[in-house]
């Protein structure tokens, strides 16, 4: 049995100002008519086998989470809120405790559930080859092994990292070595090379497995997810995990926790028009262009403008004569920023976070 | 006797989005508090020996004519309504027609009344040097001379018709030559030169004189000036011309249809910190700049910007790696432009009549 585990944690501070603290990206319908968080829990429950998603989200987009998911008539198995961010490896804890509470004597039978990772704002446009992926990826996972969902890469990316396939045929082949975010010419070498492949932050793992290894090398982890699980609070919509419990744990990946310690971890490849949607240049390559290579939405008007990106959904947005500017407008603040410097939006952030202006986060 | 007549006919495009039809940039306080219309007057009733101004505007900004002035407590000569532009030798025309209808036999044996045409929406910052420089042009055009005023240029500007100054040394030059929009190397030499002055688009005319020469030289376009104000009628507040006789007239500016014919038209220099606000390039010249150059009104954040101009009253505006770039927020659209393009704004403007989008005019 398959249980896909919705992640919502990101809060998408590249995306600012659209992707806000209490609105981040996951809730934004920022590439089709539906959110990311909705298109990633339709695609959840299409696999076979597969039951209805949890959700860990933060307890402040609980009826975000909660509306989007009926709007598009997904019922989650249960919507686990978390009091503060502890990023993934805790979240994927908790979600395997949740999956394993629900738990049946022919689920153990069968080797107790496995659980599809799946942060909640990436995009796929290839949902055929992410089925097949998944197919390929459980079957591994079925027999014991943790998985990672490796992306084929289409151009040198620095801003991921990078999982070495090791040697062998199989689809599902073991990853040889995780390799931390590139510089541009190792990043070039990667891509030529065919072995290396995006670390995408999508697994496959036993829930039971996950756990064992969890308590393996960080017990303190483990303890502190099982206490804020055990005292959590249940009602008839959301799971309040018990705040000081939760709080109290170490925050880190599932990357750094887990993946990279354990041995015999394999890698799917996937090569399904992954995005993470990390970046307005990420989403200006998504967006549909004109001939002049500019993307928008909503009003845009370009004269000698080349390779530019609008979001303008509530004015009129003129741009003269300008390369690689990405605008992003929204009601009360306006970002125009260099391509090339779109990384550094996150400093917009904190910049305003010092001036105490937080109506702008 | 001065009697000013200020030029409100200027529509503003290069100023858009923040200037439109209905709200040109004179009604707008661009540089201080007060619009440009208010100081353009306030400036005027401050010369000696002179009159309450006579404004010319279009009959649409009668309302905007008469309120900004009266908030700033300037009574006018007269407010006379244009049904439709035709440019500003005509204006003149009829502000001189004006002038001299309410003339008395004193006037006349002073040679009657003297016209300073000011357009509504230029900046000065050196008032005492503009009293000095209409002290001088008055003393010439009491003698019966027309006078231009030459701007003492500041850099080579490509953008504006220059004077080259006559031999002699006379406070009051003869003017030598009036010449066209030069190319960036001739605006160099002509700066360098210093015998080449910004035509300004200010003069001092005898009222009498003006009619004079225009009959001589467009019998016409006086017939129909003259048809407009005979024809006009008057109420408490407003002058306004037969539609019909001022429509049917030629449409020319002062400087083509008399300056450049007439002989012996004399230029007074003008070192008062002129601008004619003619793009948003000239507005972020006259804007205190930060360390980095920028230019902003309204809350602008820059990070790793330089020499960028945010007007944005209403939103929090970041600017992100960029260099040059000009960022205009109005509540209905947004300009972002590179200070390089700054003139095509007008092709905006082209594009969104074309489009049938007169909601952004």
């Amino acid at each position: 049995m398959l249980i896909p585990v919705i992640l919502s944690g990101g809060a998408g501070t590249r995306l600012w100002p659209l992707s806000r603290e209490l609105y981040p990206k996951q809730f934004l319908p920022l590439v089709g008519e539906r959110t990311m968080i909705q298109d990633t829990a339709l695609r959840s429950i299409g696999l076979p086998d597969v039951t209805a998603p949890i959700v860990v989200c933060n307890e402040a987009h609980r009826f975000l989470v909660a509306e989007q998911l009926r709007q598009v008539g997904v019922e989650p198995r249960s919507i686990v809120l978390e009091p503060a961010g502890r990023n993934t490896a805790p979240a994927v804890a908790i979600a395997a405790l949740a999956a394993l509470s629900g738990g049946t004597g022919e689920q153990k039978v069968q080797g107790g559930p496995l659980l599809l990772v799946l942060p909640a704002d990436h995009v796929l446009t290839d949902i055929a080859a992410f089925r097949r992926a998944v197919a390929a990826a459980t079957a591994a996972a079925r027999e014991g092994f943790f998985v990672t969902f490796g992306i084929v890469p289409t151009r040198p990316e620095t801003g991921y990292g990078y999982i070495r396939r090791g040697a062998g045929q199989s689809a599902v082949p073991p990853v040889a070595e995780f390799v931390e975010k590139p510089d541009a010419a190792r990043a070039q070498a990667f891509v030529e090379s065919g072995n290396y492949f995006w670390n995408s932050g999508m697994f496959l793992l036993p829930a039971q497995g996950y756990l064992e290894e969890l308590g393996r090398l960080d017990s303190a982890m483990l303890t502190a997810c099982r206490k804020a699980f055990d005292g959590a609070q249940h009602d008839l919509d959301f799971v309040r995990l018990d705040r000081a419990a939760f709080e109290a744990c170490r925050s880190d990946s599932i990357d750094y926790a887990l993946m990279e310690r354990v041995s015999g971890v394999l890698m799917a490849e996937g090569d399904f028009g992954w995005s993470d949607v990390g970046s307005w240049v990420s989403l200006a390559d998504i967006w549909p262009k004109d001939a002049s290579g500019n993307a928008s939405r909503g009003e845009g008007l370009f004269l000698d403008s080349r390779n530019c990106l609008v979001y303008s959904p509530h004015r009129l947005a003129a741009v003269v004569g300008l390369r690689n500017v990405i605008i992003v407008d929204t009601k009360d603040a306006l970002l125009v920023c260099s391509k090339k410097a779109d990384q550094r939006v996150k400093e917009v952030i904190e910049a305003l976070k010092k001036k105490g202006q937080k109506i702008y986060l």
